[in-house]
């Protein structure tokens, strides 16, 4: 297994940490790395094109949100939660209490 | 006065946020307006070109980050704060500390 160029926490940019996150599909692969941890980089049931999806990837890998590890043709996915948390605390914990649906009184269910 | 249009807390969209904040001009007129309060859409001491400038002010009132106010040729801007933390709440202080120099100890002042 070797792991894809990444940056170091020292050298994260909160700019390009939040532009990482600002896309709905990146959101969306953000949301299920927090929730099932490690995994593929093809998840299911995402309609979108593999160049997409790998472009998703890199921006998340290059922006230090997730690491790449590869060996042969697989490659593993991982939120790198504990690094962003130390470096931007709360920040990712907001991010993802966002993302969960919102449930008011009155309204169950509703987002 | 009158106010540009914005959209209704309840139809604020994360990735619209976050992409928002995504870029180092915007953070820094963010955090500017944090530390400010209300203030003209002409800020000192930018050296962005004044069309840039006015597309970063569309950027963010357009997701819900700020709010423009104008009256004749004058307009003021203020940071959507209690509704932005409303909605997702420690988001724009996790931001806003992410800004903030860091000093480690036995470095002080660096970032």
């Amino acid at each position: 297994m070797r792991t894809l160029p990444q940056p170091h926490p020292e050298n994260f940019d909160l700019a390009a940490v939040l532009h990482a996150l600002g896309d709905p599909v990146r959101l969306e692969l953000v949301r299920r790395l927090a929730e099932d941890g490690e995994t593929t980089c093809s998840p299911e049931g995402l309609t979108v094109p593999r160049s997409t999806l790998s472009n998703h990837w890199r921006i998340l890998r290059e922006a230090g949100v997730i690491s790449v590890r590869t060996s042969g043709k697989s490659r593993l996915v991982t939120l790198r939660l504990d690094e962003l948390d130390a470096r931007y605390p709360h920040l990712i914990g907001a991010v993802l209490d966002g993302l969960a649906p919102r449930s008011p009184a009155g309204s169950p269910g509703r987002r």
